[in-house]
């Protein structure tokens, strides 16, 4: 194979959420009746459940009709009226000054936002430091820009108030040279936050050993049980260089409009919006205008909204832990649950297969979150509640056909 | 400079089409009054001059109202739906069967289906064979996926009938180990179109030589004088793997919902979609739905709206030619058109910033398209025809003030 192909074959996609059904037929070992229901995708959140922010819409069309070829065609960072009011929420948001002209980039989606802060920051050989489990997308970026991988543990099920990242691990890292550090907060797939600790400890390292920083706060708005959430941006002490993404795509429900936005070092903005001319341009010029409804929601409408998906999350960890041998930590924040299902005698990805066509549940294998995460499974709990319960019990019933 | 601060350095933007006003200030050498008149923007076309197809408002809302999620989350390669029926569509158009589910990718705008092709193709160090000049983006594409360039001579002015390539140059470069050869026909920034003659030997020498072709048809609808147009794809011999992009940006207004979409051989279409899971995920869901009024315009929306770019372009070029020492080649196809200046006393950057500063008007430099190309500007006429012709007059009248 030439050096392409093997970088594609290793970038596979089969098994990655909202692909399932490009999975090639094969023989899978049924057990049992198939288990009726009405099919649940766990892969991603279900934007007819909970809809987008009202007023989404009128935003868009404001842009298509009144503002027209000016919203059709921004600057490839964004149009600077929306960079001026976004710049001011964020840092209202996060408690950090933010300047609209040098230091924030519209792109779309969060995606788009880590592949930018990404190709800005890696070549060939660079060695990038990732956490396991982290957002799948991660390490297959590290692959795509030939960067070597550094896994870095985080002991999520076996400590309290914390992510459980190794901090030693991590600073043994920094020490042999890594050059960026790449991480979700809260993570995906796990919903578990960084303590105020971890957050200042990892900003003293990077300070100290000049690693650059890129901190994914996608699911940061959606914080449950009024819990601390830390804004590593804000840290007195932090990195020379970091950049922070995040977008409205999951909690606001606008993933259809693919939004997103990084803000952090100008240097790395500026790269971003280098590769941006050549990526895709910009975030949809229209779609743009969907920003305005951004932490502009309606009063009450985000706390409704986290409260709903505090008690499906009550619901499904209860529903989940009444299943003999299945552990899961309760989520802290964001749309994820992340169960480890006691041994089974298929493997993770047959068990997945199976279950999407046995039972009409679409999960994503822990093995998209790190290689070792060989009987996990991440559900995105941002569903109907009913169909979600009644989805988590068939899930549980194919559980039990399959215990090892 | 690390490598990857060199590589960055290399990406200069700061001409590139839509970024002027990034541009820092300096001290330019303004000669006379300034010129006043409505300013014009030639660095792309005017979506409020020539209007979006009617209609496509309507499918948006459809995708977001009645569609929902189904909209909202597609495949990664785009929704199964719209990939069959604008399969058949290219089809037709070009001549070639298109698998649906094998040989068509949605992409955010052109842009994103040529940053996708190039990376699916090139490794550092791969030959990669660009015309010049040809379009900006395709140099920086080389350069930032680490690939080597090997330029080919395109001689617009002293042919006819035909686009110019060196096809003996081209051969050399095949010859010598070229992976990859990528052009845009018609060709931008020129207008010129590839005879039939020229594409069949390119499509030749590809299958002699095993080299993949990425063709950008993104004009090619837009086809003045009745002039035949030649698909690459639809060549019987051709060679073995190629990818062909098009997309509704342009003749079609709808750059605002930014898509694009890219049809050829299925293990490239595969890798394109791999990258997208990293790069973007897929074009924005919503505006997907906008794809159902591409190639199914109004009846004679397309004729007149061809007609009166003719009559942009025929009243343009006359002037332009007016000018003593311009030398133009009359546009084929497309809204472009790229004239040759007389020799001035400033560069090329300094002349396209004292015509925005001093004139309202904005053109592209040459430069961006080749690095020989010191003397030539870019305009997109797709503009109000009426604040294009004063525009082009200010234009001359400038030229006249920095005559060498």
């Amino acid at each position: 194979m030439s050096a392409i192909e093997e970088k594609f074959a290793r970038l596979g996609m089969e098994t990655a959420p909202g692909q399932e059904s490009r999975q090639k037929e094969q023989q899978l070992d049924l057990r049992g009746t198939p288990l009726s229901g009405k099919a649940v995708d766990f892969s991603h959140g279900d934007v007819d459940a909970f809809q987008p922010i009202p007023g989404s819409l009128n935003s868009f069309l404001n842009g298509v009709e009144k503002l027209g070829g000016r919203q059709a065609y921004t600057e490839y960072r964004g149009g600077g009226d929306t960079l001026a009011i976004l710049s001011q929420k964020l840092s209202l948001f996060t408690g950090s000054p933010i300047d609209a002209k040098q230091e924030l980039i519209l792109t779309p989606g969060t995606q788009g936002a880590l592949f930018l802060a990404m190709g800005s920051l890696v070549e060939r050989g660079d060695k990038v430091a990732i956490v396991e489990p982290d957002y799948f997308a991660n390490r297959k970026l590290v692959e795509f820009f030939n960067g070597k991988l550094v896994p870095i543990r985080m002991d999520y099920f076996n400590v309290h108030n914390k992510a459980g990242l190794d901090l030693d691990q991590l600073e043994q890292a920094f020490r042999s040279g890594v050059k960026v550090f790449l991480f979700s907060n809260p993570n995906n797939p796990t919903g578990v936050i960084y303590s105020p600790e971890e957050i200042a400890a990892i900003a003293q390292l990077a300070g100290q050993y000049g690693v650059t920083l890129i901190v994914d706060e996608l699911y940061s708005r959606q914080v449950f049980d009024d819990r601390h959430y830390t804004h590593l941006c804000a840290e007195p002490n932090g990195p020379a260089q970091m950049v922070t993404i995040i977008g409205p795509s999951k909690t606001e429900s606008l993933s259809g409009y693919r939004l997103g936005a990084a803000f952090g070092s100008p240097i790395i903005i500026e790269r971003m919006e280098k590769l941006q001319a050549i990526v895709s341009l910009r975030a949809a010029g229209y779609c743009q205008a969907v920003f305005a409804n951004w932490f502009s929601e309606p009063a009450g409408w985000m706390a409704q909204r986290i409260l709903e998906h505090q008690q499906i999350r009550d619901d499904l960890v209860g529903l989940l832990r009444s299943c003999e041998g299945v552990k899961v930590r309760l989520t802290e924040a964001g749309s994820y649950v992340f169960p480890q299902l006691p041994p089974l005698d298929v493997s993770i990805k047959d068990f997945v297969k199976i279950l999407r066509t046995h039972a009409q549940v679409t999960v994503t294998p822990g093995t998209e979150f790190g290689p070792q995460f060989t009987n996990s499974v991440r559900l995105n709990f941002s569903q109907d509640a009913a169909s979600a319960r009644a989805a988590v019990e068939r899930l549980i019933e194919i559980t039990n056909r399959y215990r090892a």
